[in-house]
Parts: structure tokens; sequence; C-alpha cells
């Protein structure tokens, strides 16, 4: 038996194909079967068998894809609001640290918080992000840092997807920190919890890519490689935390991986530009942390654009750098912070995102896509962008998730 | 016939009273009768006439005083996205005000729209407020510049109150922008528009109070005087746009007219800030308009701490410099772009809020006032400015409106 048909009419479709702005299609009708877009274009063209079908009146709506957050840090336990006040109160770095603040506090919090537990939190977080048409989220691991831990941030990632009508990429981030109990012996976590714990984690189905964070506070380009080699070795994609705080030539390093993304990168210099451009890997820009952290240099839009990197943008909601919840106000970040345009920004959290986690067929409305779609009550495209803390979300539609 | 009384219980009441932090008390429970607050303490302080009362359970919940937006333009017609969009693709301000973009095109707009169309547009973002704990909001004219259309957007400012369960507090700013029939004549746009529109406001019972915006591309100092001194004649307290990309003493100026407060005040220097101590002047400050602006001259808050100035934070809603409709996010922003803690954050959306409005009844958890009150999912009252884009509002409760 053939799929029915589901015909929308009256809608505008903001198609995000290539054709600029925005793809955009005004009189459009939209045809899904089976979960999948069969037919988009002007309604008058609408061909003889899909226009039999009752059609669903949009009201005139704006029709995107459904949004992607293709960074995020959505499952950890505890939150850093008492930190943040303490912070705001004159607290020095040592004092937060000595009343067990920064990292560590969400470590701990996470260690100590069962699967359910877990769950709950994530789910609230999630709820935010699909409340404004978010149909595809990445989640990462990284705040267990033990083997048990890391592995259970992963299974609850997939309990996400399970609970909500969300498709969910998982990043296993084993190098994202050291964990106090291996401080100063990186390559010994690196070789007794994190490679172990990723190799765990793919056996048990949990990981779709492995992240790691290049930072000097963190781990260097060669040990990231290391876990890198594993990965390949796993036929995992890989992706990385790159040049947010100072140049190590991370991004570089991970486009030689063929990375799906380097993530943050407002230090990112011209060659590694380049080796982004050369690799196809996709700049995931942060601006929600950069905003918290009081940045003041910004990612080289410029030169991302002449060298023709996708850009992606997404809301890398933490604890600790960015408890920021909503991928609209991240566009609008994007345009205020970053300077960005508004199509580049809608392009950002859609097609480019869906690039960023390695996935062909969300992010566009065009046939044989996914029907991930989300309508939205407004006039304009930029409107998303422009306005801030408003969500005009009208209705999310979630294709079939087989 | 005595008013029942409603007992909540098992509940954090954070009752922004004098007592830091927070005003803040465990194992709280409120009485209201009538539309207000009866009684606020620890239960096991409960007299028995309350206690008698069938209890309703708050399952732990925080319970702060409903919040207030004390400085938006959330009437107007149209949107700037498209002008936001030609702005970071490169457009000259030149380019955006040939396009017809800026102000002129606001007021355009809301001339051109009927009362029940911009009703409609006020109202979406009004829920937008309201869904994030907000009771009591204040409106403002300024985007007519004529005569019937000032009048107009305060009817629909009162239709607002009589259409939604929230308070709302009037600012009739004819003295907003010099419209572009009367252009290079800002004092005879004062006496034929301006003057004239507020003395028809007033009898029409449409104006709480005075607003005008003091700078170098609106009026001066002067100008300002001269509507200031019809709103005193009149008996209607004064406010202002002060001090906001530039330093004119607009501040100072309406502190001798005892205004209840001054807004924006980057620029402000500290004889205006004593100024507005001695007035008790309440300095709003709209963080809002910082960021969507680019500014990097924060308001001196020191200062104003240390003179006891109060502080206040708004959205300052509107199409141009601020089309933000999430006071959380303004709490965020104070902190994070103006170095306010949460607890100062909080004090400036409710308590400081009311007193910017010149209510006494609201804005606090004590015996008299108001019952307007807000329900919160969390356990700690820095929650509220930590996150970014997460709206944690369990239900709202909306005093007796009489
Ligand atoms: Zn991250
Ligand atoms: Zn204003």
């Amino acid at each position: 038996m053939p799929d029915v048909i589901q015909l929308m009419t009256n809608l505008t479709a903001v198609t995000l194909t290539d054709e600029a702005p925005y793809g955009l299609i005004r009189d459009a009708a939209i045809g899904v079967a089976g979960g999948r877009i069969i037919w988009v274009g002007r309604r008058e063209e609408l061909p003889q068998d899909i226009a039999k079908s009752d059609p669903v009146d949009m009201g005139g709506r704006l029709v995107t894809p459904g949004l992607i957050d293709c960074h995020t840090h959505l499952v950890h336990g505890g939150n850093r609001a008492v930190e943040f006040e303490m912070r705001l109160n004159g607290a020095s770095y040592e004092e937060v640290a000595r009343a067990g603040g920064g990292i560590v506090s969400t470590v701990t919090a996470t260690r100590a918080a069962n699967e359910e537990a877990l769950l709950l939190d994530a789910l609230r977080r999630a709820d935010a992000l699909i409340a404004e048409g978010v149909t595809t989220l990445e989640i990462k691991s990284g705040y267990g840092l033990d083997f048990e831990t890391e592995l259970r941030m992963l299974r609850v990632a997939r309990a996400v997807a399970a609970r909500r009508p969300v498709r969910v990429k998982t990043s296993f981030l084993g190098a994202h920190a050291v964990p106090a109990e291996y401080k100063g012996r990186e390559d010994a976590y690196l070789e007794e919890i994190c490679i172990p714990a990723l190799r765990a984690a793919q056996a048990e189905g949990l990981v779709d890519a492995v992240d790691g964070f290049c930072e000097g506070i963190a781990f260097s380009p060669a040990q990231i490689a290391r876990v890198f080699d594993v990965a390949q070795e796993l036929g995992l994609p890989v992706k990385l935390h790159a040049e947010q705080l100072s140049n190590l030539g991370g991004a570089a390093m991970a486009a030689g991986y063929g990375a799906l993304s380097a993530d943050h990168i407002e230090y990112l210099d011209v060659p590694g530009v380049a080796a982004m451009a050369r690799a196809g890997t996709v700049a995931v820009l942060l601006p929600g942390a950069f905003y918290t952290l009081h940045e003041t240099q910004a990612p080289p839009v410029q030169a991302l654009r002449d060298h023709g990197v996708p850009i992606a943008l997404a809301t890398d909601a933490n604890p600790g750098s960015s408890p920021l919840t909503s991928l609209l106000l991240t566009m609008n970040m994007g345009c205020t912070l970053f300077r960005l345009t508004p199509e580049e920004a809608l392009r950002g959290v859609t097609v480019n995102a869906a690039r960023a986690l390695g996935l062909a067929e969300v992010g566009t409305i065009a046939p044989g896509q996914r029907a991930d779609l989300a309508v939205w009550d407004i006039e304009h495209p930029a409107e998303l962008a422009y306005r801030i803390g408003f969500n005009p979300l009208h209705s999310r539609i979630f294709g079939d998730p087989a």
C-alpha cells in the first residue's frame, strides 16, 4: 500500500537549497509521504497525482526545515547558578574553586546522578529547544570523565530520542577535561579511561562521532590525535572544540582527519581556515559562550566566507560557559555579536548544522529529505534572527524517525 | 462576607523585602485574601485563623513577586527585520534611510495601523512577557508623533490590560522624536502636537506618567523641561530616556522634577548619580539596547550602588534598538553585560521596577501587597538570571486587579 500523501498549501517555503535568498518559494506547496518530502515548489506547478490530495491550508505562514542544534552538552548534573552568583559578587577564581565550583562541580554532580535524574533534567532542556522548532540535536558526553559516567551520559542522550520526537546525534567527548584524579597525567587518563570508554561506548552503539577539547587547559593536538586515531580505527567521524581561547592549530589538525566540524574557532588563523575549506570541515560558531565569557575576539567570519567554509551556529548548551537553550537567540547572537547575516544564521541552524553532524537528509526542504519542518507566524525569514527572546513557532512537523 | 483565605505552603518565599539575601524564607507559607497578601512567613509560625484553611502544596517551589517590566514600547506597528538584514548585508545608514528604514518606518507603520491591528501585535508581545511571570508592565506612546496616533497607542495600551490579567502603566512619550513633517522645528512640534496631545490624553484618562527622549538626536533638556512643566501642571509624574549616547545632564534635570526614573544612563556622571539619589529617582538599565547597538560604555553601576540609587532592569521592548520580549533574558544581560548580581537583577524586575512606576503595592511579598506572584521550578533564585533562553515558570498568580 502506498503511503498517504499529505499536501500543505498556502505557505512560503524557505527551502534553504542553494538559491539565494533563502531558497524561498512564495505561493508554495509541500507534499509529504512516509515521513519524506516528495515535492516542493510553486503550487501552480503541482503535479496531478499530488494535487488531488486534500490540502492543509498553512495560513500563508513561513515553513523552514526543522532547526538543528549541532553542538550541545545537554546531558549533565546540577547547575552553576551559585557559582555565577559568587563571581558577580566578586569572588576570585580561587574562591570559586575552593567552593567546589568550575567544571569539577558539574563532573561531581553528573557522576552522582543516576540515568533517570540525568534524563529528567536533559528533557527539560530538550523541550525548550523543541518548543522553538528544533527537530535534530547533538548531545555530547564529557562530564563523566570516568568509564561508567561517560557511557551513562550517552545512554541518556539516546533516551532523549526515545522519549521525544527529535533526532539525536551523540558525540563521545571523553577528552573534554582531565579529571582531578588524573591531574598532570593527561596521557594516562587518555589511555586508561578515555580510549577504553570510547571503545566500550562504540561497542554498545552509543557513539555517532568523537569530539575533543584542544586547548592549553585541556588537551594538546598530539593528545587529541591519539583519540582521533582510535576514532578512525573504529570508523567514527571526528569533530573538535578548537581555537576557543588560543591558537594551537587544532582545527587544522582535525581537518587532517576529515573532521565534520571545528567548533568555537575564535582564534583560528587563515591557514587553519584554508585547511578546513580543503577538508570540507564545517565551522560551528558558539556565540553563547562568547557572550557569557565576555570574549572580545570574534571568529574569522569573513575569512570563512572567502574560503567557502560552511558556517553553522549552535547553543553549546552547557552549565558553565553557555547555559543557553534557545537556538533562536543563538541566531540573534550570531548576527549581533559575529555580524552574520540573518540568512547565514538560518543556514547555520539548518543545512550547515546538518552537515556538521554528517546528516545529508535533513536541513533543507527538497524531495527525498526527511519531513522535519518548522512552521512560523512570521512574514520574512529575517524575523527569526531579528527578534530577541520571542518564539514565533506555530507548529513543528517531525518526519518519520525510522 | 469576609474573603476566602487561600493558603499556600511547602514553598520558599523570595519576598525581596529589605533583608538580604533576597528576603528569602524557607519552609514558608503565604496567605492570600481578596487579591492581597495577608500573611507570609515560616509555616510553623502561621497564625491559627489562617492555618485552618485548606493549604495548596506548592511542591517546594520558589515563589517570587510577579515580575515587572517597567520600560517597554510594546505598542507599535510593523517590525524592522528587513532593516536588520540590510545592515548586516553592509547597507549604510543612508541606504537604510533611503529604503524608509529607521524610526520613520515604525512611525509610518504605527500611523497606518488601526487600534485592532496594534492591539493584536501588542498582545503577542505581552503574552511572551506574561509567559515568563510578568504581572505588571509599562507601555509608552511615541511612535505616533501626531495627535491621533499618540492617543491611539495609549488606548491600545489600556486595552492590553483589559484583555490580559496584567497591570499596565502608561507613559506619554510624545517627545520621543521629531516627525519628518516638523524636521528642524522641534519647538513647534512640542507646542503644536506633543503638548496638546498630552493634555488630551490626560483628559481621556490615558496617562500615568510623562516620558521624553533627551539626546542630541531628539530633544534638549530645555525642550524636555517644557513638556515636564505641563506634566507638573497636570499632576503627572515624569521619567526620562537620558544619557544613552551622550551626557546632556538629562537625568539631573529630570531628578529636579522628582522623576520616577531616568532610563538607559550609560553616560551618566557622578553629579547626575547624586542628583538621582537625592530625588529618589530609580535608575532603569536597559541592557537589550546596549547589546543590540554594540555599545561599549556600561552604566555607572558602582556609583549607583555607592549613592544608594535603586536599580531597575527592563526590556525596552521596541522594534529598532531592542526587539526583546524576555525579562528573564534581560536579567541575564544585566548580570553578564553590566555585572549586576543576580539579586540586584531580581530586585530590578520586581521591587525597584515597581518604584520606577510609582507603584507601592506590587514588587514584594508582604502583607497588604497585591497577590501578584510567580512560581518557579528552580531551587535557588540566582537561577533566574543564570540561565539564558530558558523559562522555568511553573505558574503565575494575578491578584485582584480592582
Ligand atoms: Zn562545547
Ligand atoms: Zn525606551
